[in-house]
C-alpha cells in the first residue's frame, strides 16, 4: 500500500531497511583534479552504478515491496521511456511478477532492449502523453496490474529519498547538495532527507534551461507544463506534480538552471577525469557548479550522478 | 638507489607501505550482470581510477622514492608515449624535481597534454626506439637526470606488485588473476605478489595476439622483439626485458593471446554494463574469459583493469 502522506523521517528509515537488500549501497567518489580545476570539495554520489544504471530503482523497488499481496497478484503497469520502465521490470522480476510497461514507439533501442531484457511485458504507444495514458489504462483494464507512477507517489519519493540518506550517512557537513530535477522525485527526496538528516545542507535543484518548468513554476508558485523541451537531458523532461512541487516550495533552496553547453563540458570532463560514464542528466549537477564559480568557491558540495545509460554508439560531443 | 635483484616479499611490502600516502587504493568493482553473461565470478581491480588514470604510477611513485638525493637532485628522465610518462611526471612533481619526457612526436595528442598538465620537460623524438634512447641519452648527458624505465627495473616491477597485493588483502580464494602483457612490469608484479600472497592463485597473462611476443618468447625460451604489432591495445605493444622474461617464465601459469574483437567487445561490455571507461588496453583482460567460457566457468577470477586512458572524441566501435 502507498504512503498517503509526505514522507515522514521514519518513513525514509524504514524504505532503506525494506529495499538495502535489494539495491546496490553505491559509492561516494572525490576527484583530486575536478576539485582543483572548481576550487571545491566535490561528492559524487554514483547512482550510475546502481541496479538497472539509475536511481530509479530505488523508488521502484520501494514501491513493489511495499504492494500488499492483492496489488502485486497481476503485476505492475507503467508508462515510461526511460529508466523507471526498466527499474520498475527488474524490481516486478525480482518479485516475480508481471510487469506491463507502455512505451512510446520512438524510445531509444537501448531502453526498449533493456526494458525486455528484464522479461517485461512491452506495449508500444504514440509518442503523446494522451497515447500513453490510454494505452496504460487499456492494459489496466484488461489485467488488473497496478499502476505505478515514476514520481506522483509518495512511496516512490521514499525509496529516492534514501539516495541523499546515504550521502549524509557519509558526510556529515556538506554545505549543499545538488540533485537533477524531471518530475522531481530524486530532488525532493534529496528535500526531506536534509530535512531530518542534515539539516544544515542546502539543497539546490539542477535544471536544463530548454526544460525550465519547475524553475518557472517554483518562482510563480503554480505547476507549468513542460511543453516542448529542449535539451540532451533526456531524463529531465518531465513536470512536477502536486507532490513534489509542495516538496520542494517548502523545502528547496533553489533551482539553478543550465546550459546544454555547460552539461556537455562537464560530462566530458567527468568522463576524462573520473572514468566514469554518466547520463547527461547527471551531469548537469556539475554544470551548476561549472556555471556559479564563486557560489561553491572552498565549499563541500555532494552532487547525485543520477545514471549512466547513455547510447555508447554516438558520442554527444 | 633500485633494488637489484628481484623483488621479495619483503620488498613488495615496503613499496607498498612508500607509496600508500601517494597513490589510490582502487576499488575492486563486481558486476552481477556480468557475472550472468559469463558464468563465473569477476572482481575488477580499477586502476582506471589510479592517479593519472593508470596502474604506472604505482612503479613511478616508488622508483622515485627510492631514488637518494644525489640520484634525484637533477631530475628524472625516461621515454614512453603513455601512462608511464605521465605516471614519471606525476612523482617527479610531487618530489619536486624535474622530469624529462621524451615522446615520439607521434604521441596522441591527450597523452602529450597530459604530460605537460604535471609540468614535465618534453623532448619530441622520431617514433623509433632509436631516435627515442639517442634522445633521452643526449638529456642525460646535458641534465644528469637519472633513467627511470618503464618495467626494466625491480623497483617499478615492486610498485606494479602492490596492485596485486591490494587485490589478494580482499580476496584470498581466487581461483586466476588476469593481467595485461606488455613489456610486462605489471603481470610480473602480479606473479611475484601471487607466489608470496596467494600461492594458490594463477597468474595468466592476456597479451593481443597482433602483438604476441611475449607469448612466443616464453614459449620458444628466448625474448623476440616486439615487431609491427598491430593491436587497439596501444598500451601492450613492447617486449620483454631480462627481467620481466625471467620473472614469467618461473611464476606465470600461461600467456592467452586475445583477437582485437574480442577486446572491443569486452571494453563494450565493460562501458555499458559497469559504466566504467577503460581503455583495450583492460578490456583485453574480459577478452580472454570471453575467448574461454569453458576454462573460467564457475571461477573465481581477479581481472586488473589497467587504466582508462582513451580518447574520448571518437569511439573505438
Amino acid at each position: 500500500m502507498n504512503l498517503l502522506t509526505e514522507p515522514t523521517e521514519e518513513d525514509i528509515i524504514s524504505a532503506q531497511q525494506r529495499i538495502k537488500n535489494q539495491i546496490h549501497r553505491t559509492p561516494i567518489l572525490t576527484s583530486k583534479s575536478l576539485n582543483e580545476i572548481f576550487g571545491c570539495q566535490m561528492f559524487l554520489k554514483c547512482e550510475n552504478f546502481q541496479k538497472v544504471g539509475a536511481f530509479k530503482f530505488r523508488g521502484a523497488s520501494n514501491a513493489v515491496l511495499c504492494l500488499a499481496d492483492n496489488e502485486l497478484k497481476n503485476g505492475v503497469v507503467t508508462h515510461s521511456s526511460g529508466n523507471h520502465a526498466a527499474a520498475l521490470s527488474l524490481a516486478a522480476k525480482m518479485k516475480n511478477i508481471p510487469a506491463f510497461i507502455v512505451m512510446p514507439r520512438t524510445a531509444p533501442e537501448i531502453k526498449k532492449t533493456a526494458v525486455a531484457g528484464y522479461g517485461a511485458k512491452i506495449t508500444f504507444s504514440e509518442p503523446t502523453v494522451k497515447s500513453r495514458e490510454e494505452t496504460a489504462a487499456k492494459i489496466i483494464a484488461e489485467t488488473g496490474a497496478t499502476f505505478v507512477h515514476p514520481y506522483d507517489n509518495y512511496t516512490i519519493i521514499a525509496g529516492q529519498a534514501t539516495c541523499a540518506k546515504e550521502v549524509f550517512e557519509e558526510l556529515n557537513d556538506l554545505d549543499f547538495l545538488i540533485s537533477p530535477v524531471g518530475g522531481a522525485g530524486l530532488v525532493s527526496g534529496s528535500c526531506l532527507s536534509a530535512k531530518y538528516f542534515s539539516h544544515k545542507t542546502k539543497v539546490i535543484g539542477a535544471e536544463p534551461k530548454g526544460a525550465d518548468d519547475a524553475f518557472r513554476s517554483l518562482r510563480d508558485k503554480t505547476i507549468y507544463p513542460s511543453v516542448n523541451p529542449n535539451t540532451i537531458c533526456d531524463g529531465l523532461l518531465t513536470q512536477l506534480c502536486d507532490k513534489t512541487y509542495s516538496i520542494l516550495n517548502k523545502y528547496l533552496s533553489e533551482i539553478i538552471t543550465v546550459d546544454d553547453s555547460s552539461t556537455l563540458k562537464a560530462m566530458k570532463l567527468i568522463w576524462e577525469r573520473m572514468k566514469i560514464i554518466v547520463e547527461p542528466s547527471s551531469a548537469i549537477t556539475l554544470g551548476v557548479v561549472l556555471d556559479n564559480p564563486e557560489k561553491f568557491s572552498g565549499k563541500k558540495i555532494g552532487l547525485i550522478l543520477s545514471g549512466g545509460n547513455v547510447a555508447l554508439n554516438k558520442l554527444l560531443w
